[in-house]
């Protein structure tokens, strides 16, 4: 018999059916057994009546085995039917029950109540219903970004992780050992590749992973992230790609919000507000704005703290109906290298960051395209112009005005479902304790 | 004056515009100076009379300098309609020329004749036709290839690059320095986290980077690789990711030459045969065929060499009408580990390959599902069961039957137009020579 999927048995009331999938609750109930079967498009309740020749399976299966069904789809009596879950109103009476796998589970779905016991047992946490509905959304979330750049003229390309130096010379990378005992490092960011891509593509993105080995334990930390990157040439200022920026976040957070409205229901979480034209502030607004509405001091004028970042959410959120707020206008000084600086401004910079709910989920800035104004600003910075020698190239052979920026997938999804740590928006998370398991030797 | 795109100049005939881009070619005929400009939509050609206040700086322009032009849209004389290129029958007349950014070029775009020299310049040869075209089809190619599996029913995820040990002990792994003195890797394959996957979603892919530490320079190696990977639960046997994989081809070929149909033809190549079903022979059927038919005897009956796969495609095609064949039925000890084993057929397994054009681009099998038997072969292989705790557990709570495949991305774009070489299909290639400049200390 073919397999009927779990969510189309509503159309095949009064049919003897195949179904496969892993056994949610069993509930033995002496004569009889009832179970709670799901594959991967829903639940639907089975019953095994006493007459069954699957009652004595029924009766060594648990939760989790992995098993195939055949039954006959029954209607329920009217006053079984629970119009509340899905296939509330049908019932699978099964007629065979084969395990195809057995299970043996260290405690019941769902039930894990810290995130130590949670990513310790991940080949298994990962089917509860609250992990299946955050990566569903950034599975949906990954296809929307690139679909909304996509259809604002990008074109994707494929980033390498494998870089030759600690480019940057900021963010600490870490170390491979290459070949003939060379050192690699792992890429910090795609950003100087993105660069070079504007000169053959204009307007370029790259879904990107990248690694930081800063000895960091926070709820936003992470060793290994991914991050949405773009890049666009021709550009007046740093406004055109916040524009770009602004549309890639409003069409993704229609399409998912659109297909995944059940996902903020069961989190208890809004759809994202963004009105009309998502607020910008300048740093020094920002922080007046939330010294003045917080009667407080600012203890560093040069950045958003993260105090700062949460203020500022929760006024604009208050006043503007928007979860999501630019700050521009950052001191030159606190931003990576390549960053422009604006002219009527200096010291200030044509950098901008995007905060939602929060906390900062991506950064850009217009870059610097004239070669010798870079080789200068890297001189200033203590940056050896040798070392970028390839990068260098991209600007020497004719650098439009461009600028871009970055975010943060898994800072992303899980200010999207209001998650208190970004690790459960990674569904394998790296830090500075975990590449899977644990890696203190005293485990 | 707003930006216009050089592809939408033959609607704005008569108009004054803006156009912004490089200048690929500059043509001084004294009193007069020709340009081909270009943008991201394509190429113009212009022109700048000698009353036009912009031809003192046409003659300082060169080759790659990224220009402003502010000119009129002028039809041409019909003789000098050109029908064969974009924008043949029109004009640019330049009225001023801003120069955004100088260049100066190692050697004028597309004269690069060997890939040592292309790749020493990437950051200016990828601007050519040739790369712009094979990066334009890869994005493509990734884009449809995902498309089809979410239609499939595919969830996407992502898998991690960090991974603690060398799991499958095969593929030589990059060591990183971790933490506190711990030892990383980076993943030769996302197999285990597919695998995982399989458990919350049944149905998950993932585009995943890959690194080998293979000291091999040939043709088709590369340090880091794109994989194009997917997993299923609730199979038959191998011919279920057979089939998903062959729709997947299937949809990728259809939508990326209906989109990008005039790149086949600028390579000289044919948009890739597939016929109704791609056929399928036995790694001894497929060894028979080639011996007989090229009169030559298999040196290694165990596996395919590069020339019985050539060989098997080139009869394939010509009997077949495919660019496509799977080879089936390798034996069970030259697969990995977690490969099933055809148990009518044993010792051979229910592994496949997909070549393309004369190359394997696709690996899959049927993976054992029972915790037992897996914890038996690695045993059998000399691994040990405790370091693969992780991935066990996957197993332990309850694995249905489940198999999938992996596509090299570079590969698949290489033998789509016919590369000689996969690094010319890779953006910024790793090599055991090269992180985008060369490694060894005295070039």
């Amino acid at each position: 018999m073919e397999r009927t999927l779990i969510g189309d048995l509503n159309k095949k009331v009064g049919e003897s059916v195949l179904v496969q999938g892993w056994v949610s609750v069993r509930r033995d109930q002496g004569k009889m057994v009832f179970f709670d079967f799901r594959d991967r498009s829903g639940s639907v309740q089975g019953v095994v009546l006493p007459k069954s020749e699957a009652i004595e399976t029924a009766k060594e299966v648990r939760s989790e085995y992995v098993v195939g069904v055949e039954g006959l789809v029954n209607k329920r009596p009217d006053k079984n039917i629970n119009p509340e879950v899905q296939n509330g109103d049908i019932e699978l009476e099964v007629q065979k029950l084969q395990v195809l796998s057995k299970a043996e589970i260290p405690f019941e779905l769902g039930t894990e109540t810290n995130l130590d016991t949670y990513l310790d047992h991940l080949p298994f946490t990962l089917r509860s219903q609250r992990a299946k509905d955050i990566f569903t959304m950034q599975g949906a979330i990954l296809d929307a970004y690139r679909s909304s750049l996509r259809a604002q003229g990008f074109t994707e390309f494929i980033a390498p992780a494998l870089v030759g130096g600690d480019a940057e010379g900021g963010a600490a990378a870490f170390k491979v050992e290459y070949f003939y005992d060379k050192t690699a490092f792992l890429a910090t960011s795609p950003q100087f590749y993105k660069q070079i891509m504007v000169g053959p593509f204009e307007r370029a993105f790259t879904v990107a992973k990248i690694f930081r080995a800063e000895k960091s334990a926070t709820t936003r930390h992470l060793s290994e992230a991914t991050c949405l990157d773009f890049e666009m040439g021709f550009i007046k200022d740093e406004r055109e790609p916040m524009a770009v920026l602004e549309q890639t976040i409003k069409d993704t957070v229609k399409v998912i919000s659109s297909a995944h409205g059940e996902i903020f229901t069961r989190f208890g979480v809004t759809v994202p507000l963004i009105p009309q034209s998502i607020p910008i502030f300048t740093l020094k607004e920002a922080q007046d704005i939330v010294a003045k509405e917080f009667n407080r001091a600012i203890e560093d004028t040069l950045d958003m703290a993260p105090e700062d970042e949460r203020q500022i959410c929760e006024y604009v959120k208050k006043n503007f109906g928007s979860d999501f707020v630019f700050i521009t206008r950052f001191p030159t000084k606190k931003r990576a290298f390549y960053t422009y600086e604006e002219p009527s401004e200096a010291p200030l910079s044509r950098g901008f960051d995007l905060l939602f709910r929060g906390l900062e989920i991506n950064s850009g800035a217009q870059r610097i395209h004239d070669p010798e104004v870079l080789i200068a600003r890297m001189r200033e910075r203590g940056l050896d112009p040798e070392k970028f020698s390839f990068y260098l190239e991209a600007f020497k052979v004719g650098m439009p005005p461009h600028g871009g920026s970055s975010t943060g997938l898994e800072r992303f999804t899980a200010r999207m479902l209001e998650l208190p740590n970004v690790k459960e928006a990674t569904s394998f998370p790296r830090d500075i304790n975990r590449i899977d398991t644990l890696l203190s030797t005293d485990k």
